[in-house]
């Protein structure tokens, strides 16, 4: 028996949105302290992973990553204060969503 | 100052899933007590709407609405007990979610 799983996305303004994608961005960028490397840790084209970091590093407030400048890597990327806590809402968030999905759909079956 | 807005889409298996557009055609099937009714007045093709009530009206372990044959209009439709519970589940869901969303992204502020 599989389990409700619920997807969310937060739309912030009608430009920037978090959802599993950027957030599992930014946790890799957090690990690998650069941008390059993680986008190639996540399978994902430089380009794509830069143009996702942008949407949400100028669509907020502050920043979320600062990169630096410099090296063959395209030089380092780190989370700010305010997008490693955006990180860890989001997570507590989602979870939050998940137990209440598995409690408000707990009589539900697929299948038939 | 837009709020946030928590977008949510629940799966139940690989091949049937809930969100805001079946949720909301299976309300308007409710009063319309019609599917073609219900699709024109979301300016849905007839197709798609009855694509959509098929795949939530056979994934389920019983059926969330019902047909009934006949007439120009192609019958009427209305939703089971188990149908009008499962869209009575989601907004009650949707709503703990939006409440959720609010409180734990009150201070992200969108914009520059």
């Amino acid at each position: 028996m599989r389990k409700p799983q619920a997807h969310i996305r937060v739309d912030f303004s009608e430009s920037v949105s978090i959802g599993p994608g950027k957030i599992g961005l930014l946790e890799q960028i957090e690990r690998s302290g650069s941008l390059s490397a993680a986008a190639r840790e996540l399978g994902m084209s430089y380009r794509r992973a830069w143009l996702l970091l942008s949407s949400v590093n100028t669509g907020f407030s502050e920043p979320v990553a600062v990169l630096s400048v410099g090296g063959v890597e395209g030089g380092g990327a780190q989370l700010t204060k305010f997008g490693k806590q955006l990180v860890s809402d989001y997570r507590k968030f989602e979870q939050q969503v998940d137990d209440l999905a598995q409690k408000t759909f707990a009589a539900v079956r697929a299948g038939r």
